[in-house]
């Protein structure tokens, strides 16, 4: 059986959207077609709720086009998760974030994590997820390395992830390693290797647990509030339309 | 002093937004301009996680333009609290949404409320704002009452509601009610009379907040989080531009 | 329309009674008449669970007064918020206690807030009013400055509490200062303008948030909790008396 | 070894505080002198947060008196353990109240527990309680029979209490019934009959308790919150006097 | 590449755990080979705190045979979870509990589930490794079918786990059900039909997320709590050995 | 009245055994008889939760042993409660484990404590055992001085805990210190004295709380969960038997 699995990356840079692909089609099992996706509009990089906000439409219109095609389940690769409850909402398949996913992987190996992050003020956020996701006591620190996103491919910008990897894991006592941005995704296996514990990367996590979701036949919940949203008019946004 | 609020309800439903100015302006002190406005773009009502997504852009473009008319403070009149973040990073005066004015102000006058909203599927939300804000344990219960949005000034649906009020209040053991939606501003001193107890309407509850953090020379903190968000590049979604 | 708001400094330090109404008044809307008084019995300054315990039978006999002269709504401006509960049982109007506005207020401009207090004894109640009143998670901190609470008027005070601001929200990483003493609310402005973020005190914010409950028409719930007490026989206390 | 240990009524009616001395007399240890007293001033019952606010003085009183009297330990005889914090100040032995020492009491023997009481006003202050000291999670519902203190010991009035003691424990699937008034100790033998579950008097569990801190030679902390409250002028209450 | 998955049924019901055996082989990937046991030693169904206390050293011996055997990661197949914690300080590869799994998979499904379980009696657990989890405002009930583990196989008790999977969907209003027995894992997709809601059975969920967290090469910290356990001296229990 | 209390040391290190015996005898009333015993399997010390695994069924067989006794109530005295569960259900009188009386005694004599245990690894638990028994927010910090069990009542150990003890206090503002071993039970005086704060070591603790449950005539809860286990057959463990 095959299963078609879209990863969008909620931004639109263009080479993160490749490297998070090549990360996602590394963990996933033979029979599954990876797809990784830039919105054609929304922010450059996402470091703010109003990019966040911006970037959601873009988002949306990705999982409605991944519906049109069959799609079998979506990642969101983005570490504020933006619009994941909509897009629960338009999607037949599973849908997961990589915060979601990253969060839910480390508590299967330790009790506790630390976040490492991109600016410091994505501090916030990244703790209201822990909250949302029921992983507030089991995360114990989420630390800004301040570095931009779009410049975390950078060789010193990948050393300064290594180290506050490692001296975030002293701080808090804690037993693994969260990544808290897609473009750490490829430093994964090296800062695993320099800390000595788990580090989770949520693209390829996130991938993975999709892929679980599918073959258990697992669908979002349409009881309530995951039911497809009610028709009506949208005006102006997109043109106005009837959905 | 003369304070300038605006008064933002997210759909674009013009009748909702003339009353719900109305509301605003009733309780408003003498010297206070509030200006009540709908963006030009989204849905026409705010019913599920895709339309509060929708909505957003709308919302934060009424709050740009705010900024360039000298805007003293914002309300967010849908009780989601669509774009609530990052509002107050584009805002230099405060931002209130009206569930979370609406809750602050129902533990200000007794331990304990129960909110009445529309639609069933929106009650997941509800009780995540309420974690959100703190009154995760003040909030006794959701209670929705199965009615569309643009439908709740027909009589028969007013007198839905406020049964439904006197009812949660008995069932939960509660000091007070919360009106869970803007469309039911107008009905908050009738629902009051009928049951007995303090009835909260968030559009007027956050008016007052907001009016009151003004005259407190209180903005909301650049510190960190809510800090102007960085500039950058926006692709396609209102035109290429640049914040 | 003209509002009564009594503002009552618990502890019987004249200085400071004048101080806090002067304070009140300066943000009051201009409708708005605010009495400052001090019971005629208790202690000179609350320091302490004793003393709260103490201060409370005068705070509530300003409110039966209070009540008797048609009050429209109360301020207990000490930041235990001593005798809040009975007040409410008392008062037909709201009445709010400093901290929890303080608190309430903060958590309005920004995701967290540092609390700084006067002797390192009272740090625990500060913490018992931030869960009372759902805002366990936003405080990040209660920082004593250790100066006795009828110091706090000296310059040297005033530094000191200046500086502990500062260094509580750099060690926090929170957006807001919360001043913990209402012998605190005069150098406001200034440790604001020394921090560079929100500095809230509880008079002042608890004044508009009365106001605000008044004009919304907003009163105590009675409907159970807050309902009046039942009469009965009191002894000794204030002379035996039949409430 | 003989230990000294008072339960404080603070409420005046003295037959309840007979009542309450014989039953912790009847669990008290061969070595154990057990006084039970009520103030000279305050309510002669206590259903509002006004009595238990009028109450604390005389409660403060009697622990000053004790003090005097070379006290072991104190115990804080209605469930609403007001004054606690103070008394703690105050003595130099430990101090329980009745509501805190059934609730330990009942989570050593089940891991949830009802509690019945007796106005419906007073179920908030005992939720409050349950959260202060941590059995927020295990109390599973709080239940009110509306019967006047006072009117306790009235056959019908048991009558009442039983059977709301055993449909609360169906209604909540708890493990034990913990009753919320002193002035229902006398039954406690008899509801556990009749219900079949263990039912935890608070008068009784807190003698054992203080008995038990006593002997292990455990004293309130005076590190920091509970040392003795720092001395100052207290006016007109009890007439001016410096602690 | 070949991964070997061990699951492990706490009891030593050789027909459940041939059940166990088909349900996860059905889910697993095409290169992951099952094997499903039970321990030699213990309890033939597991129904109380005894029973999983004594089934624990069977679980650990066998998931000492699986490190001996080169096993890459286990399943712990009974919904109390036993051994969780130790099975994670022996094993080299992740270990995961059915309880878990479900809690895990039903929050990425959804925003809440009702557990559905055997006998009233473990009730209490459930909600336990909800709370450890992370998931305790997720579970929305817990519901005992008082069938014991053994019968549930039986047409009869199919149906009545059924009817109450149905019932606590909408006495929940939750998103989900989590099947709280490994004994129920063959009846997920009937229960699944018939209620039009997300059926999760922790055998099949765990089965896929150790898969998944072998091939995202994460195996359980070894940085402190989770280390191999110190060796020692063990007398008597399985002879005496040094670990 | 005479009482027969049975504490049960985990291990089987009978030195220790006999040191835990000497301190619960030393707190126990004139009419209580003690009896100190180790399992006849396990392991020597308690060290990992492998080691908690394998003590519970020795642990389990005395306190069956001790119903055949008469024994009216049970101590566990390892500091991860191991098997308290199981225990319970098994007991007709009550059980306590001694990390539970002692964070319930901590409670009683201030708002918050510190724990100091052993090796780090069993750090974790100690905090799931805060949180389970609902002192999460009164336990400030724990800390680890990482000597063995078994090597505690080496003087240079002493030294070691003593030290920690009080730079605990300070680091975490706490009002007192729980010793986080069995083995520390004879150093409880002394550290109490060197660090001036009260110092609560679990054996002696859990000994008069038990002695409480005892003489209030409370027993574990049958109503649900802790009723005795339901019959069966258990192969191997033990031989094969039926229960």
């Amino acid at each position: 059986m095959t299963y078609r699995i879209k990863v969008i990356n909620p931004n639109t840079a263009l080479a993160m959207t490749e490297s998070i692909g090549r990360c996602a089609r590394a963990v996933a099992s033979p029979g599954t077609v990876v797809t990784a996706v830039s919105p054609s509009m929304g922010p450059e990089s996402i470091e703010s709720h109003y990019d966040e906000a911006l970037a959601v439409p873009g988002v949306l219109a990705e999982v409605a086009a991944g519906e049109r095609d069959g799609v079998d389940g979506y990642v969101i690769a983005c570490f504020g998760d933006p619009g994941l409850d909509a897009a629960r909402e338009l999607a037949t398949g599973p849908v997961v974030g990589i915060a979601e996913a990253a969060m839910h992987a480390a508590t299967l190996v330790g009790r506790s994590f630390s976040v490492v992050t991109t600016l410091s003020r994505t501090v916030g956020r990244a703790w209201e997820l822990a909250h949302r996701y029921g992983f507030a006591a089991a995360c114990r620190g989420v630390h800004a390395c301040d570095i931009p996103v779009l410049d975390l491919e950078d060789p010193a910008a990948r050393k300064t992830v290594t180290e506050l990897c490692a001296s975030a894991v002293e701080r808090d006592g804690s037993d693994s390693v969260v990544l808290g941005c897609a473009g750490m995704a490829s430093s994964c296996a090296e800062v695993s290797r320099e800390t000595g514990v788990p580090v989770i990367d949520g693209v390829t996590a996130a991938t993975k647990l999709v892929e679980s979701l599918v073959s258990l036949g697992l669908r979002t919940s349409t009881r309530g509030e995951y039911a497809p949203p009610p028709p009506k008019r949208y005006s102006g946004l997109l043109g106005d339309f009837t959905h």
